[in-house]
């Protein structure tokens, strides 16, 4: 998610190229991301919350800056760059787009204003239109790499939420996001039922229809063994039993890398969990809330979640376990447009439930490249696999993913020391 | 001026403390603040440009805060604070206050918002009016709170502009603060000459008439040896010969501790020079600008400045030769009511010149309490000493300084190492 | 290496639990580990060359502290501590055996001196010898222990090895561990071949016969695809093109954060080259060196490998192609017993080579547990899984490590940043 | 003494400078250098205990070094260095005298060994020898620097002590430089009293006969205040009176970088008490000892000692308030020569005790040039001022402290952060 995958190696037609269609789903897009920063404040918009998140302002200028430099540019004769300016303030990491503003110093670009940045989505929006009234003739390339484009503000939709609910937990104010909440305290969730699947040879990864990126595939065959998966995400309260039996205090659950984590950064709850007057409460999009012990545990690390399944007797699934088992299910569940805005307790019954929505669910699978896995040339392509190391795969999706943005086939990937993100775990074990 | 001394010490009547002159004074101040910060976007006004500084919507609250901390909550009945989560938010540093936001996360305070501050100034200036309408009664203490609230807020003026100098040096637009420019390049300064003072015991320190912090205090007696003082600033053109001779690569030139900064960071120019093309340019309040070779260099560390004067031959003055050279003179020049907003070269002419206002100028005299200096009792007198360890003296005044803000007892201080106030140096020489 | 699994899990018996020559082999290496520190001086012994790394001293009493903590202490009846103390002083990293010294501290135990640590040794080996005149009733688990022992103080010779390499090269002395030298200009390696390898379903891990850490199993089926790996490892001259052809200053062909460590460490050759007048030396245990063209380029980060790999067009093999591309050859090469103490240019003739021996070889797969995996129980088991994240596998063995310490299926593993041990490449490519 | 003042500025004859009396000084300090080493292990020597410290084995060659580069390879006729490599390896910070060994890597010279440096310094000694026999006609500028040299050495021994004791504290083993001890617990120290002095004008610094370092001077006059002086130091009872008040607690009671130290460091007692099963024990160069009550509380920082005056409602000392203090005394105490390697309580009676010898005394001075204070020519003057910000002057004497090198004059100097010192406090207040 950090690392948007970009290129265009997907060969079948996929559906959302039907011009019409894509350009819905475009504009469709542009205004979502529009509407989710419309309830920030102008300085709410241009702050930085930590070196790992970027600004609401400048999300909203980078997705504008990759369909200017990657579609209009090249493809819109005649186009007029906004500002030339723009490319470095707005460029994310593209070597071969040239230098630009450090990552760590986004908050500091108060300049473009707000206004300045509405006006250039306008301008790059008015130009898309025209990409769609004439400049058809350019063919498959442009319309695939508009596809990119929505896939890619897709991602920062998603990250637009998680800064911003960063920033508001550093606030003393502790301000909501959106007011009101549909948070409601339930006691108990059911209890955690484990489902037997087979093993044997698979086939995982991207191939065919629809859109992925390149990280997807190739397509290629994996064995497994028999493994259970567990029906539902971990909880809150089950989280809350491993805090109260000491387990930020127990060496021996942890990875060697995740306990330095902890002594140095004394970890002791989730990153957005506080006690106050000895009641836990949760930071979120809704402001400063009690914590729903049956929703899922959300914000944790890799580190944590490693440990939290050590101490149950269980392990993390790994990304083809999970993808496997998902195979049958549909893509459907507590996303973006549930509107939620937070996860929420699993629905009662029976089944693997919460595969997709709510959080990511960490996988024991380091993200690495598929077996026959080739970048694409050109800028697009110059990065795809330059984030290839040091990282965890989770899988699924979280209450802040547009829903069409979710796939079996997802590789979304983390550090795992980071918690900033809507992140989760489901327990797996051998079969 | 980062940490301004807040007791009442001074026990004689002060000019301003006739209630109409101070209320002009006061009404004044907190009108020129909100002035200064009119040309800012609420982006610009919300952002923090580097540990060492603050947001400008920071310092229009802080102010205010100060006021309704010591004065209006004390002193003026049935007042309704604002806010009581201000005080977590806009708290400096004092202790007896309570607990504050983390100074480095200032630029995380989204909320407020730029115009629930507005508000706030306006909430506690009106209330401001009442205590001088009808809380007269109070008496002396009132008064003597609300003159130091004023000096209080005239040190954060100055603030406010070498912190949005910062900011904008790091942004790619570099944009400027004002638009157009007095900045005119002269070729050359006239000779720098020497005038010689003769020695002997003399008094420095604040005394008697008007208002002076209590670090100005006790006046008290020092024995000074014959000295010579020039009669004006160092240039930006003798500046560049120390560059051009190669003073930042010569480490006999400089404190050990300089000479590790000058290593570790990469010094080769004064903070806002930038070569481009070949050519030094220097960052202002009026943008990126050719540099005026006849004006003061500006913006250098205690460490460079020190380099230059053993470059030279000479040294820094110390503060009690700065001061009692400044005897006799008025106390005016290049502030902030010229509103040149950067430093200018000298007049022509002979004497002392550039005393106050253009920069700050360094001395080699270490920050420490005067003889029989007794911090006060409460709050306000909390901290007075408390930075009196690790810093240096500077004298004078800056472009920057609200002219009645100046004194020839005045004692600015910042670390060594720091570099983005308007400081520059003159020389001096054994008599 | 750095984190030796010490579990016994293995549940086949193995060759040398007969116990004679299970004592065989451990006394020869008890005293093979003494000879590899004979000509180190007192203080040379002492000094940690850095964080990473750990004194000579150290690793002679910690791979004693060993045998003391798990075998002498619970098998040997009446066997007398020798100082418990040194429980601190030298538990690496068991949580079940109580604090120790910090890692970064381990230079300042300049007591116990060297003598005692001699002491210590004859000590615990003379109790070694009790064991196996006595203790046999114990049975199996003892034999079990001792074993592990053994290949625990054989990969404490090889770092021994690599720590004093790392110590000597920070000297301005530069001096040799080992007088004279082998190395021999050859000015040309042989081309460069790929040898071809079916894909299919293959057999890894250790099973059945022999010693194996725990980390080498369960055994286990995997799927590979047709692919291809070079005959022999990279050689100093492709390392050299590579930096001719400015491979450290391009970031495209780096991992994100190999390029950041380029940048912020100045990475411009491998670690222990150096430019001397215009001609690059290489520091080895033979003091410094001209480098041999024709040998195995070493001392290299994972991210550096991994960027020569995408530079050469190539990359670089998993872990499994590596394990089933060594099927077939004999255990045999450039290791410590052949006393060269550094890589050798790869044998004339055709055909794999260089597999064993020379220099471990950095596989792009991620070190992670392999189905199936569980640590066993106690504190010999405590830590078996804490390593398995953020580390890359190495394959082989290189030119320190002991004979016999070296498998098909060892599974060495070390931070992808991390560049001070025997560490080189082998290309491979899709078949 | 961090940084010894190395210029030969002092213009008058030196009662030292009788060639036979400088000689017995120089063997006699050379002799006594190694006898403070021979209690300790060869491992013992090549430690660095920290950052700011040194091996013993580097004190024994830089001082060896500074006689052969600056009296040997300059004065004496075919004088053979010892080895070339030794200048980089032991030049402590003269730029003038090229490269060296990075001051935190020193403990990486595992070469050359303890016995090379011995042979070293008797190669030096033994060419001192001819300097005495035959170079006199080299006159006084040869025996000048001798006399440096000697002044120089004997500040290293003390720095030997303070850094053996660091590294002796972080050893788990708690090692004994001496066995035995004369420390007793006394319950009580007398009573402290105040001693008035008069204010006026006043002569302070070096002039005139015997030796001196080149920052004691120029002599020149000072205003002094009527002020106290405590009799005696302040004791470890005291101390733990305030740390028993919560002094460690308190922010009011600290400068501001002092309290950002306490908070950072976790600082809550003197640096080498630490609490055993409720009882707080000293590490000294007798070993880890039960604390003194009666004796001077030792190895604080000035943060620390500024904190208890301000507990105590009293202040520290200027420099020279000390230094008129002491106008009359001795200069004798519990000094190096009465090997008692610790500070001892004040002897019984009335009077000033304890201004030479025990611990070195804080004072509120910053540590800065006199007037008309001008660095020498040449290497040996190139970094006499170069300490000159940031730092403290402490004067006295240590229990460290070789008798001969104490002064009335004599300027200490160290950070306000820094602890590993032989650094306590006396009391002062208005007068």
């Amino acid at each position: 998610m950090n690392a948007p995958a970009l290129t265009t190696s997907q060969t079948q037609p996929s559906p959302l190229r039907d011009p019409q269609d894509l350009a819905d789903s475009l504009f469709r897009t542009r205004r979502q991301t529009h509407c989710l920063a419309a309830p920030l404040g102008v300085e709410d918009q241009a702050a930085q919350a930590n070196e790992d998140a970027s600004p609401t302002k400048w999300h909203l200028a980078h997705t504008t800056w990759f369909f200017e430099t990657f579609v209009l540019q090249p493809f819109l004769p005649g186009y007029r760059t906004f500002d030339p300016r723009f490319n470095y303030c707005f460029n994310s990491y593209y070597e071969a787009q040239g230098p630009r503003q450090p990552r760590a110093l986004r908050g500091l670009l108060t300049r473009p204003t707000c206004f300045e940045v509405r006006d250039y989505r306008a301008h790059v929006d008015e130009a898309l239109h025209a990409v769609f009234a004439g400049a058809l003739a350019e063919g498959e390339e442009v319309l695939k790499r508009i596809e990119i484009g929505v896939h890619h503000e897709q991602q920062h939709q998603e990250l637009l939420l998680t800064d911003i609910l960063s920033l508001f937990a550093q606030s003393p104010l502790r301000p909501a996001y959106r007011e009101g909440g549909p948070l409601r305290v339930r006691h108990e969730a059911e209890p955690l039922h484990f489902i037997q699947f087979e093993g044997g040879r698979r086939s995982v990864g991207h191939a065919g229809e629809g859109f992925a990126f390149d990280n997807e595939g190739p397509r290629h065959d994996v064995l497994l063994r028999p493994f259970q998966l567990a029906d539902r995400l971990v909880t809150n309260a089950e989280w809350a039993a491993f805090m109260s039996d000491g387990g930020y205090r127990a060496p021996a659950l942890w990875l060697a890398d995740g306990w330095a984590r902890v002594a140095r950064d004394g970890w002791r709850a989730p990153l957005y969990w506080e006690e106050r007057d000895g009641q836990w409460l949760e930071m979120t999009l809704w402001g400063l809330k009690t914590i729903d012990a049956a929703a899922p545990v959300c914000c944790v690390s890799y580190f944590e979640a490693d440990a939290y399944a050590r101490w149950a007797g269980k392990r993390l699934p790994t990304e083809f376990e999970w993808e496997c088992a998902a195979g049958g299910l549909a893509v459907a569940g507590n996303m973006l447009g549930a509107d939620n805005l937070a996860p929420r307790p699993a629905s009662p019954g029976s089944g693997l439930r919460q595969m997709f929505g709510d959080v990511w669910e960490w996988t024991q699978s380091a993200y690495a490249p598929y077996p026959g896995y080739r970048p694409a040339d050109g800028a697009l392509g110059e990065y795809n696999g330059k984030f290839m190391c040091g990282q965890q795969v989770l899988r699924g999706a979280s209450c802040a993913t547009p829903d069409s943005h979710a796939r079996r086939t997802y590789r979304n990937f983390f550090y795992p020391h980071q918690r900033w993100q809507f992140c989760g775990l489901r327990l797996a074990d051998e079969g």
